[in-house]
């Protein structure tokens, strides 16, 4: 059997987990960021947590994948930006780890490791080609194409929550206006609340509640819509924190979808959730490290 | 030498060249659409034109290509919507071509046709990833993944003119509000002038006709990011009517371009202008028959 290490950061908590081939989680330890915001404490913790994750296996890994949510340049090993940790530009990822661990390594944007976890082991075991949505603090996209992640020239493809669905629209917080995620990802919250408490209010009957999902899903809708009739894609699968709310927001989002794309098309989109839990991430970035799953 | 048809439809005219496999363009003829917009008599005078235009060849013939503006169903074969020709609904174009000529029949939208036209002879020869898109009365858009045509599960991909950029904006002919094509192709043009004669105006100075294109490239640009966002894909053809206009949007689309998506993809995007001078999709309709360019 073989053993590969899947690897997370998001902004709260890295997260390493060991999988063998078969996509059984054997082990899977978390730890708080924390202050170690700087690339070169951070590389420190997340090489001593995957060491003690990887424990016997260390020395006989197939290989370390890593899921970073910001913009990766997979082709040259390379993370750009990174919006949690401000202070890191063009921080080479694949050289740092090669120099502690002599395993290959694959790194990609966080919402591609999830599509590939859902392609593995998730919803979209059976499907050819779908959109893989997380929606958190921003809406994260994979796009998986005939069973493999289109990753673009670079590596960039799928930042669709910056995808302007309001010209001039509201702030966001890449510093441009009127993107996707401003309306249907957390940054559509009011500041005073949170999501979860929202969708608490929601189940128990707040009207006002209500109106915040039956809008967020509403423009959820619109920017499903706008990817099939870009793509033709047919299947999308939600994932993230804020997917857990789909009830609340599921019927509005169906209906925009419906309303901004044409019939034939409309008629054909499915929009699932996902199925792993939130461990989709850890299982796609183990993927990533036993099949070459990319365009 | 193999010898290919290739024909397209637009709303005024239809187009049929006989095109030998190495892209020469032999002979081209044209006629008016006219009032035969019911499919049979539509489908007389294409097939007459098409009988016309083979000549000597037409028994010898390696196929033909088709290029239709609306959607198609290329896995059934059949057209659902032809905006031009409301009357068309769900037509069998593949069975009623092969019922006249036992060559093979490619159909498919008129865009991705542009779009392997591109990719063969024209500006996209040497791209292995781009978008086509055809500005006219509407958005037409052909993704090329790897050099080759990606059209979706049913063959729907690259409807791109109706994404939405404005959720409850102005009103589309599609009958959905806030349609990219509404602000970037003839649909921006107030009712009592012509795209041609805006830019005329422009040409000689008029400022409000350079406000115009000023803002129609804005809006060209915010969507040219949004493709660039989501497909991470660098390349954009611009060909159709209006594509001719672009020394007088040029500049504000490429600002808006920039605006709209991340750095580190904008600096990488280039936005060309078909070299094929309205033959793209006859010559695109040829090589779909020659080669199959198709995910």
């Amino acid at each position: 059997m073989r053993y590969a290490i899947g690897a997370d950061v998001g902004g709260t908590n890295i997260r390493v987990g060991l999988i063998d081939e078969s996509g059984r989680l054997i082990v899977k330890k978390s730890e708080p960021v924390g202050s170690a915001r700087d690339p070169l404490p951070f590389f420190k913790r997340l090489t001593d947590l995957i060491e003690n994750v990887a424990g016997a296996h260390l020395n006989s890994l197939s290989g370390i994948g890593l899921g970073l949510p910001g913009i990766c340049n997979t082709k040259e090993g390379m993370i750009h930006q990174l919006p949690h940790f401000p202070s890191w530009r063009d921080v080479p990822v694949s050289k740092i780890l090669s120099e502690k661990f002599s395993c290959p390594i694959v790194f990609d944007n966080d919402a591609n490791m999830a599509a590939l976890g859902e392609l593995w082991r998730g919803t979209a075991k059976h499907l050819d080609s779908f959109i893989m949505l997380t929606l958190g603090t921003g809406i994260g996209g994979g796009l998986v194409l005939n069973r493999k992640l289109w990753q673009g020239a670079q590596g960039f493809a799928g930042e669709v929550g910056h995808m302007v669905i309001e010209v001039d629209g509201r702030a966001c917080a890449c510093g441009n206006k009127g993107c996707w995620e401003v309306y249907a990802s957390s940054g559509a919250v009011p500041k005073e609340t949170t999501a979860e408490k929202l969708a608490d209010q929601a189940f128990a009957g707040d009207l006002e509640a209500k109106k915040f999902w039956e809008t967020f899903g509403k423009y959820l809708g619109v920017g499903i819509a706008n990817l099939a009739s870009i793509t033709g894609i047919e299947n999308y699968v939600l994932g993230g924190g804020i997917a857990k709310a789909f009830p609340h927001f599921m019927e509005s989002c169906k209906k925009a979808m419906h309303q901004n794309t044409y019939d034939h098309l409309a008629s054909r989109v499915v929009i699932l959730q996902s199925t792993l839990d939130g461990d989709g991430n850890l299982l796609g970035a183990a993927n990533a490290v036993f099949t070459s799953r990319t365009w």
